[in-house]
């Protein structure tokens, strides 16, 4: 499964050569003399997705010539805060597992996590610092403080049951979408590109991480062996999430899902399997998918007004991609494969 | 006794303009559209010292010129890092006050803790982003690194009894002196400092910070009213500091005191008073303060070599002063005075 040709094997291909000198920066960065620091770097590059995000930066820049050393600094500095994001995330949500390895809390504790998110933190401006390309530190500096602003509003809304469509989508945007679009600006901005294409790359990135985040919050209700996140994890910490916004819109009666997420409810997993059997009858998935392929429609009319070439055309394909598979009847490919 | 005339004081005056520019620059930073994040801010500020490190900044600027808006952004970069690793320190420590105030954890949660101190290293960034003299970003960057690398340290040495002299300076030395000598290093970096004169405001720094940190160790086994910390915090987590490595070293019989922190050992108010008594009566106390005023002199010998001003003569007074606190019968300034 995991040598099937997909825009994201594609775009990574093309970008070969540009990512393994990222990785290599990458693991310059997770050095230590303090040698546990290295120990729970370690653990999280073995843990790591496909640093999709660095290489947004890295295909944004190479849209507008050949590989500049910033893209790598910036793309490790991206990559950095998102896994350190990840460390304190799984701290806040008490995760216990994430792409299918036991998370760094549940190893080396709370405290240990906490430190290491702030270790990478500041690995990550250390490798931003060392970008020349006026404006970019800036950017990733606003991006990061969205992105904390996003985490404290999740955590005081997430549990409310009537959180509004429009909060789902700001905090969406706020901690995921933020990110990527930083990322592709970054890139684009290092690249050389023009105050329009510029705005193109953030689109993009805006509405692919959208995208991205919407479908990811429909997987938490489709069990899969493929999942490295345990199924149902955001349905059994009581996250309000799309699908659940969606159902409460659309459902005829909802007055037991609403029971169910009442602040002293019990979720059990009879109650999670009723709840996709109805989501799945009802048209909630499907709504739920219809609004991550609309944002990936305006990321992939972004990137298309830019100028074309291989990493371009990879480039449209996949916000596609990353919703598609929310809609195969049988997984063959986890969501965290792109992440 | 706040109005009694220090050193520190005496600084402020000189610098009062400035500190309320800089106060207003970090207030203009803890604001945010999302209510939580403004209510965890306000009360930091609250709990607020008085912000030696920035005036550090403000003051290693000032002893070359007029007051540079760089320095403004870099001292508030730094009070938001300091503030920021304190409230994640919290978490680690499980600390209940700091500065008489119930510390974020308890008021908010742990949760909400490290996610606040993210914002607040967020909103670092954006405040050191802002300046343009050349270089100061990597300063911070890379002193962020070491304390976080040094907070890691801590937490897989701190318990054990066999720590030696050479890392507990070592831990000091990252989690406090790094960031006293990166607030003074920017300072004249803003401020044009040559070469030899940013070498100068380094060792200043870093001096001054260790004096500070070992002071505040020995502050510990002080139970006084006027201190904002409980009286014994390290002695009741186990924390091995100064007074007991040098107890160790140089008491007769040290079989009681390890056996008080072994790892599954209960410390009562008992034992903390014994210990006290045992320290006094030892001298070790007097050692510990012998070698912070030995910091305390190398930090004041750095700055007598810069050019002189008002404010350089404050400075020099300033590391003597810090430590000679503890060496008062009955404490009249807490340690937190010069927090």
């Amino acid at each position: 499964m995991k040598s099937a040709v997909t825009p994201l094997t594609k775009l990574h291909d093309l970008l070969n050569a540009d990512m393994q000198a990222l990785n290599k920066n990458l693991l310059t960065h997770l050095k230590s003399d303090v040698a546990l620091v290295s120990n729970v770097a370690e653990h999280l590059v073995k843990a790591g997705g496909k640093r999709i995000r660095p290489m947004l930066t890295l295909a944004s820049q190479r849209l507008f010539g050949k590989l500049h050393k910033d893209s790598l600094y910036l793309g490790t500095a991206v990559e950095l805060i998102h896994t350190a994001t990840l460390l304190h995330d799984d701290v806040v949500d008490e995760s216990d597992l994430r792409r299918g390895l036991e998370t760094a809390n549940v190893i080396w504790g709370n405290t240990m996590s906490v430190l290491a998110g702030d270790f990478l933190f500041s690995r990550a401006f250390q490798s931003m610092v060392a970008a020349d390309t006026k404006g970019v530190m800036k950017v990733l500096a606003d991006a990061l403080a969205l992105i904390a602003e996003g985490e404290v509003l999740q955590l005081s809304q997430s549990h409310q049951i009537d959180l509004s469509h429009d909060m789902y989508l700001t905090i969406a945007t706020r901690k995921t979408a933020t990110l990527f679009e930083a990322a592709c600006t970054v890139g684009g901005m290092v690249g050389g590109a023009s105050f329009e294409q510029l705005q193109l790359l953030s689109d993009f990135g805006r509405n692919l991480g959208l995208a991205f985040q919407i479908t990811d919050d429909i997987f938490d209700y489709f069990p899969s062996e493929h999942y490295g996140k345990k199924p149902g994890e955001d349905f059994f910490e009581g996250k309000i999430t799309l699908p659940i916004i969606i159902a409460l819109k659309t459902l005829a009666d909802t007055k037991w899902l609403k029971s169910l997420f009442a602040a002293d409810a019990v979720r059990t997993e009879e109650d999670f399997k009723r709840v996709c059997t109805l989501f799945t009858a009802g048209g909630v998935f499907d709504a739920c998918v219809d609004e991550a392929f609309s944002y990936a429609r305006q990321a992939r009319d972004a990137i298309t007004l830019l100028p074309p070439s291989p990493i371009r055309d990879v480039m449209e394909q996949l916000p596609n991609y990353v919703v598609a598979r929310a809609t195969e009847p049988c997984m063959t490919t986890s969501v965290e494969d792109v992440a």
